[in-house]
């Protein structure tokens, strides 16, 4: 499949910031032991950090490159071993979701600490709710005053099987930008790339909150 | 708005140095999110960061500079989308009240979660005190034995609604080099950047502190 | 001994990303005080951090290269005082056992904090276990609802004693790719240094998610 | 005052760890806030951070110059405002209990949380102790199974007065490597600039553990 020249600047630029974003993720505790993941939208096409990978050693090479309809169009290059052969993350239909249902430019998985004791607070919780902190005003949307709820679905043995879960999850929750996942962390999403990590660093900083109240 | 070389030399070299500190202080916490904020004096007029931009990707050509009345001189260029256009910090009217009331050199905003615990140790609390600890000797005027004493006002929906509380506290506690406010952060202040920035520090590990004991 | 054109190549590759990884480590709190270490599997031989430096500041010439059987075939070159003269790990008995029992193609041993109060859930448990959490799925042969157990040994005054206890619990727990020791810290192991690295973090995160339940 | 080719070699070489260290040492919360200090035997000289300066923003041309004695034989140059005036340390006296009282190559002073709660587990505590943990096999004379003690010292409002407490506690806890101030942080040192810092991370490794347990 052959690029325009637009598509190759924008899908380029896309992978950069997606292995530069998930070294801070890491650092942050969100993506170790290859967990979580990061797509951007560039230009109509879709950049996606592979699964199983060391999400922190990232290089542009790796990322893999969708249609909007989520079919790859790109392959990244195996590396040599110890390395495995590359693989379409299994958040793939996930983060497709947040695509199709909300328009998303971005969309990020993280397995903070965080965010999995959010969803231990009441173990039985369907919802997450916070109010009356600045750091709300950071969720599109929401301001200091507002209840700010996030859905808590149940985790499943297998991340794709999730999909149905998180796509009612999020037509349920027309004003949430994310989902936890119960013992296992948030899919958050927004408009562009910035939005997307500046509303992962609001709800993980509310998660946290909420857990030292 | 033609700047003399001397004030160009000293917004460039402001400029740079709070890129550089948010880039700090992002990875302590205080500036996620795209929140918190910081200002300096620079010869005779003001460099402020933006608001609702990512403070820790921040360039020089991001800030602005007012006159020392808090009139925009100079508007940062407008990076081009995804980026959104500048926005004067809301924090604007709050960080020119400690330069007008306090002669201050340099304003940090900070939302820190140990600023916003120190604020809900006690939910009813107008004051957050602290004594015998040694890191009080780093907060201006005062000792080792003294009791340090932060104010805590209440937050608004709209953070330029703080400024009549914050001026009022700011003058009922003459003694303070923050204002602490609930739910949100901490506005602290020096004469310098290099004071402001040690205050800040000094104050943040005080609030640690209560909250562990 | 003279290494191949291959072995040189594989076991300095190995030296690299033991430094770099080490370095890692330390920031995240596994190695400080020149604790915990690192072995890897290169060609048909082992390289091994020594005992009693600084993990984080160690250079690719402070590495011990051993041969399957687990004789030092090259000594590293002694740095100049204040350095000490170089020693083989107390630990290479038990990373010994890791490669010997399992096939490991990594080694690492952790002081983290997480492992060793894991260890004193219960400071008469024999197991650490876990279940029904996401992260668990990044050790070799668990799902999400397995429950993934981690033999707990008791310390020994020299690190060389805990050899048998070690290799016993090995053999007593197939499944589990690491073992516990009682107020010390963790053994993880795995194929490759991908691998091993890949389930040193997931095991952290389960220790940590444990202690704040 | 002239230094030799070899004394201004082993000075220089001083200058530099001391920069490169505290910059860790920041990043740890050991020395915030211009808290905190450090200083290095060189020949037959003695190197020592600055007092009141930011840390982890020091540059060799900081650094104090002192003869065994504890006089001082260089002067840093003083940087342009808003930096202050070099100020030799308050801790000075202090640091040359440790090379006086028990022959140091290096001592540290941290004001990390770790070592403030640690005297504060018990307020009237005399001692701090820990035993059967595995770090305290990095405190020069201890085994696993040995009592690690620290002796606690109360703290005075000026740094200096602190002295006669600290050489006092110094001469009654001969094994101990590091002096606890309440309140305050603790005082470590060792053999080289390596032992002292290796044992400054295990003891606050220590403090940690304990405070957790």
């Amino acid at each position: 499949m052959q690029l325009t020249d637009e598509q190759t600047a924008a899908t380029d630029e896309a992978k950069q910031l997606i292995c530069e974003l998930c070294h801070t993720f890491y650092l942050q505790g969100w993506v170790g032991g290859t967990g979580g993941g990061m797509s951007i939208k560039a230009d109509s096409l879709i950049v996606m950090a592979p699964s199983g990978v060391q999400k922190e050693r990232m290089i542009p090479a790796d990322m893999f490159v969708l249609d909007k309809e989520g079919n790859v169009l790109i392959d990244p290059i195996a590396r040599p071993g110890p390395y495995k052969p590359p693989k379409l993350s299994e958040c793939s239909p996930l983060f497709m979701a947040a695509y199709e249902l909300r328009g998303a430019g971005a969309v990020m998985h993280s397995h903070s600490l965080n965010a999995v004791m959010a969803t231990l607070l009441d173990p039985s919780a369907t919802e997450f709710t916070v109010t009356n902190l600045e750091m709300i005003k950071g969720i599109a949307g929401h301001g200091y005053y507002d209840n700010c709820i996030v859905p808590i679905i149940e985790n499943t043995a297998r991340e794709c099987e999730l999909t149905d879960r998180l796509r009612q999850a999020i037509k349920s929750y027309p004003k949430s930008q994310a989902v936890l996942v119960r013992r296992h962390g948030v899919y958050v999403w927004g408009n562009t790339w910035i939005q997307a990590k500046t509303q992962a660093e609001c709800y993980d900083y509310l998660f946290e909150v909420q857990q030292s109240s």
